[in-house]
């Protein structure tokens, strides 16, 4: 066995209904909570007033920050730390998808250190602990956010995107409650579904995984193709949603200790330039390109995963089991209806080449099997450009 | 899904050479380190003090404390924790098995709250986050100590056996260093490795297992039938001492967050009213018997985990591959030399009445997927005086 590291210390209160225990849970770390999520005046706000009764129920003072916006920036994660400061908070929760829970932990930073959550990201020594407290309450189910070490944010001034990844960002507490994503749309349930499936797929393939990270990344990979075509058929499907608010939280742990690979790296790039873009739909285009570039590298983890998708491939070696999984992969996005081109998506050709000449800003590229040059990644994005 | 809490927060260093960075792990909580192990008279003396030189080489100043001895008592804590204050230790080091590290804990609570470790145990709310930071370093493979909750000890006065277990004891980090063990006695490493097995085995049967939990033990049952002959076929074979090593550590994950059922809580009871008798030989006495009680009530588990000691088992029905896994697990002990009988470890029948009054002292049993009475726990027990 090769050595390896292994930190998941967020504590994770799962199942439905679980979220009337916030209070409790808050109040492990104080009387005040500052309670951050996207407008008030989107579908969300039902969930948002329920959580803040809950709190002030439960005897915990609250303050509402609703600023959040898709792409936080640093401008809102100042304005929420101002009122964290304001108001002396002593815990931040963040609801709603990765860009509340991002939001909160960037507050958590900025309200606890000198000048901004900016300050201390992925290219610096990153924040103390002095951080608040987070708890993470998620309401869709993908991006992993409650259960990793990372806060996607841009700097307003000049749109730069970058992540604060650190230990001392770990939510403490993610209530994992799959009722909360139970009026998610069908597209953002397809969408952030695959995130969450790539998260686990590019975990296991990263050459820094390790042998918890497959377990649990093959776990949730059978889970992701039996359930989130379920999900989607009916979304009132409780067992469904609750399998992938899990198949989610183990993509938060697994990307979290091993890191995802060549189409998360590109996918940041497509958001960064193409802001439209979800990153699920950016993932959804890059995949089939990705997965027939990188196989003939990872025989062997791809035709695990083939036989997941395909139990047929059980009687085939390896190599053909590996090649056929691409095709299988082809089929999930099909069947979930992310079946998608760069074209469908309004990006052009020349938003490919500058996103392709930034393909390496990112080191995720470097934790893939097959490791990709520029033009490289240029040739993969533009076969993606258009799909039949 | 039905609901449930996974918290493993301890960060796992794992590999063989790992003990080389201890300076810098203990550097993240001061410089003044207590280092707690067993006597330098002992075999391990030389372990030890590789250890405390390595620390003082990376400027960590080092106090040991070589006080520990099998099931550790409270005056052993206090002198441990008297120590600790003393020098005004930033950090807690337990090097050893079990004992010494759950002797590390407990100093890390007495060391930094009124009266002794024993007034923080299960029976109360437990020790605060003033405990001081725990770093687990594992020469055996089977205890899962190093990220557990879990700290066994017995008060001096009264040979009352009990344990902290509490969130606050966990180690911050543990340093699973295969290399470590390689010079474990080839009884040790089955009686270790047994163990190892049981925490695994036990926490997938759990009432309050988990879906995480059950991942993880399996995978944990396929490398101890796989490794721990190994291990005992040749110590020095590294691939099958690491393999051990992380078994021990998966024990310990899931051990921590399902609990363990009937065979530990009983197993306990040997222990302290007859102590020469070691944890694993008392799992391995009453296991023969624990499989056949239990199967009925967990078809379904026992039929996967004796698929794994026997793949001929696949082409059985549930309702036989269950009944045939206690036969697999029979086969185990013989094979790991562990086939024996209270009567060969001279615990009378008179022990065994005692032994079975106590069977619900401690809350194990009630784990079980089928819970016994004091009747049936006697029967079980004495079914298990003498193997032929």
């Amino acid at each position: 066995m090769n050595g390896f590291n292994h930190f998941s210390p967020t504590e994770i209160v799962f199942g439905c209904g679980r979220i009337n225990e916030i209070a409790q849970l808050a109040a492990r770390y104080g009387s005040r909570a500052l309670l951050v999520t996207e407008s008030m005046e989107g579908p969300l706000a039902p969930t948002f007033a329920r959580i803040k009764s809950l709190l002030e129920d439960g005897n915990i003072q609250v303050e509402q920050f609703d600023g959040v916006i898709p792409n936080p920036t640093t401008d809102v994660v100042t304005r929420g730390a101002d009122m964290a400061k304001d108001f002396g908070a002593q815990v931040v929760i963040g609801v709603g998808g990765g860009s509340s829970m991002d939001t909160a932990k960037a507050i958590a930073v900025e309200a606890t250190h000198p000048g901004t959550a900016w300050d201390y990201n992925c290219h610096t020594d990153g924040p103390s602990e002095r951080t608040l407290p987070i708890i993470a309450v998620g309401t869709t189910a993908g991006t992993g956010s409650q259960a990793t070490q990372c806060a996607v944010i841009t700097k307003t001034a000049d749109k730069d995107k970058s992540a604060i990844w650190h230990r001392n960002i770990f939510p403490r507490i993610a209530v994992v409650d799959p009722e909360l994503t139970a009026t998610m749309p069908k597209s953002v349930t397809a969408q952030t579904g695959f995130d969450a499936f790539c998260h686990n797929f590019e975990a296991y393939l990263s050459v820094n995984t390790n042998p918890l990270v497959e377990v649990m990344a093959l776990d949730a990979i059978r889970r992701v193709v039996e359930y989130l075509p379920r999900a989607l058929a009916d979304g009132s499907d409780m067992e469904a949603r609750a399998q992938m608010s899990w198949v989610d939280t183990l993509g938060g742990f697994t990307n979290s200790n091993a890191g995802v690979t060549l189409p998360h790296g590109l996918g940041m790039q497509v958001g960064g330039h193409c802001p439209n873009v979800t990153h699920g739909q950016a993932l959804a285009a890059i995949y089939p390109e990705f997965t027939r570039y990188t196989y003939p590298s990872a025989v062997g983890k791809f035709a695990a995963v083939g036989r997941i998708f395909n139990p047929a491939l059980e009687d085939e070696d390896d190599d053909t089991a590996a090649e056929k999984a691409c095709v299988a992969i082809d089929g999930f996005l099909k069947q979930i209806g992310l079946w998608i081109g760069f074209k469908d998506l309004n990006v052009t050709k020349e938003d490919i080449r500058e996103i392709a000449d930034c393909g390496q800003v990112l080191g995720d590229y470097l934790n893939n099997p097959r490791v990709a040059g520029i033009d490289e990644m240029y040739e993969i994005l533009m076969a993606c450009y258009e799909r039949k």
